[in-house]
């Protein structure tokens, strides 16, 4: 996103880019793409039903309603949250360089707690009590060292960092909605932060997390963050999610060691192996991120505009469709892939898969891969 | 060593072997250095007194005498110890290829476990459980890869590691005489390592162990390893000696990492730091030693001949042994600086040093480094 289309939106605006996110089968990967190709959410969502239908669609694609998105501002209002676009300043920087930034947070508490660099400091629900204090110790000093604190104000470990870093800045990014506490017994926590620092969601005000929604809130603690410390995880745990997800955003990994007789130290130890910086104290982290470079300059995953239309890709015709959608199959394929077998031009192949996925034919994968969806057979009633 | 050197001593040459390392001011490197310029022990020992008295020894330099050596395996014999010579077969292969390889082990128990490629595993004495149960099952799982652990019979995770390892073989290396038990509750253990492996040790038998001795002993059981393990360790650490002389003779270093809570922890995570390989379970130390390609060929730092003497050596003049101690100071000073600033050829310098070191004037420092000795005032009486 290039500097000048950084810039405070009018609340009409906003609201156009809340109900264009709200839509079904919009996810932050299609709307960027409607952005990139129609320059603003309004121009989006006017041409939304045709590209559902293009690609097959059945029935109409179900549009955010004005009355919709205005409802959710309204309860925000309420409860004294913040709506921040991707476009404007307040939203956080090294957040806006993600593929998959979520259009608009909802922040209830400080935006300057999200305007300081961020270190991440994720791990185990059910940390040792050395966990919860190295956790804790970290939290305090990296947040001493001027970085906000972001963590998932889960059970263990995050409930430690957050704590920790009080009453310095620290930001909770939660699963569901930010006014949603979760678990109950942080109810106190949960305030507390939002006096020091905020709480953030990528979902609408209320919303009950559901499973699948974790994996994707990590990828905003790592995404807001120069760099993410692992504190006691086992294998295959959500923290080490979060620690992909740094390593494939940029991000530095941290992890701390321990013992191998722990399985809460297996997930870290594997970090280990493969690169993670071993971190014994706040000072490892400091060092490391006070020799990096500020992150400057356009973020390279970022479309060139938002608010003025690229000249027009090519229309898709219906035979490119049709072979583009041959070449999806149950098992998640490369774009890359699907260009090289088909033999279009890229232009032409992310048009379709764009149709596609709006049409809810085709889903989106992590690393740029696409599945087809196969509906159930529809009842001949 | 050239393989045709390697070969069995008749009990005389042994005696022989024995008296030379046994004399004033002859460490295993200055051995080596005389049996390359004399081709053998027993021409070296005629030479040594005509030596010191050129580099200005004021009083003749403490041969070791025909019945002190015979006496010495005697008591050997008596012990039911074997003394080993570097050139022998029987000699550890691995340790043969380190510059200041031993001239003579004593060996108490099977020369078997010492034909097997060694692991050693080394670590706190004052080790946690956790620490022990990590070195036993470790050692256990290492000796059933059929390498042979060697340990230093220490309190903690080197008697934890010997436990471990047995009934299958294990060495045991001693800082004193290989029959001086410390600590003095390993007396069960001292006995059981003889009967499934061996005890041995570079000193006289009887020796009791002083602290100088315990830095030098680590040197062996590196140079006997492929790898040297380390569970647990502080910083500063006896283990921390071991590891860093296995780095130096290019064994591969293995650290299990713990909590950074604990001390006895961060002697493990700086290792790591380092580039040591992350420890969790036998496994990772088998499959890196398995990947490596047996140590085979000459070792690049043994002597070309033992029992051949070399083309005669330039003599050094006095002039030249001036100039070479004014360079020396109390600090010591890499012989390569000696080299450069006297100007003088290498193997002039080489035998000049050789010379001061017999004489007691200057004393050989790691790294291939020497300072002088200033003798206290003498008492003009």
């Amino acid at each position: 996103m290039r500097e000048e289309f950084i810039k405070p939106l009018s609340d009409d605006q906003r609201l156009d880019w809340l109900r264009l996110i709200r839509c079904e089968n919009v996810g932050p990967v299609v709307f960027r793409q409607l952005l990139e190709r129609f320059g603003n959410p309004a121009a989006a969502l006017k041409a939304l039903p045709d590209l559902a239908r293009r690609a097959g669609s059945k029935r109409q694609i179900r549009l955010c309603a004005p009355a919709e998105a205005e409802a959710e501002a309204k309860a925000a209002r309420k409860a004294g949250a913040r709506l921040v676009a991707l476009c404007e300043p307040a939203y956080p920087a090294l957040l806006r360089a993600l593929d998959d930034a979520p259009p608009i947070l909802s922040v209830l508490g400080s935006l300057e707690a999200l305007a300081r660099p961020c270190v991440g400091i994720v791990g185990a629900r059910n940390a040792s009590a050395n966990g919860r204090r190295m956790a804790e110790r970290l939290a305090a000093e990296i947040a001493e060292g001027g970085y906000t604190v972001a963590s998932g104000m889960a059970r263990g470990v995050d409930t430690a960092a957050h704590r920790g870093a009080l009453p310095q800045p620290t930001v909770a990014v939660l699963a569901g909605g930010a006014d949603v506490v979760y678990p109950p017994e942080n109810d106190a926590l949960h305030a507390e932060i939002q006096t020091a620092g905020a709480v953030i969601s990528e979902m609408p005000l209320g919303t009950v997390p559901q499973a699948r929604h974790f994996p994707r809130r990590n990828r905003l603690i790592s995404g807001l963050s120069l760099g993410v410390v692992v504190v006691e995880a086992a294998q295959r745990s959500g923290s080490l999610i979060t620690a992909r997800f740094a390593g494939d955003q940029g991000r530095e990994v941290f992890a701390v060691p321990g013992s191998p007789l722990d399985p809460r130290a297996r997930g870290c130890n594997h970090l280990l192996r493969d690169g993670a910086t071993l971190t014994e104290s706040a000072a490892d982290v400091l060092s490391v991120l006070g020799a990096m470079r500020p992150p400057g300059g356009p973020p390279s995953p970022a479309p060139d505009s938002l608010d003025q239309a690229d000249p027009p890709a090519p229309e898709p015709g219906d035979a490119e469709r049709v072979l583009i959608e041959e070449l999806l199959g149950a098992e998640p394929i490369l774009v890359d892939d699907v260009v090289r077998q088909s033999a279009l031009p890229i232009a032409v192949v992310h048009g379709v898969l764009l149709e596609l996925e709006l049409a809810g034919r085709a889903e989106r994968h992590p690393g740029n891969r696409f599945a087809r969806l196969y509906k159930a057979p529809a009842n001949p009633l």
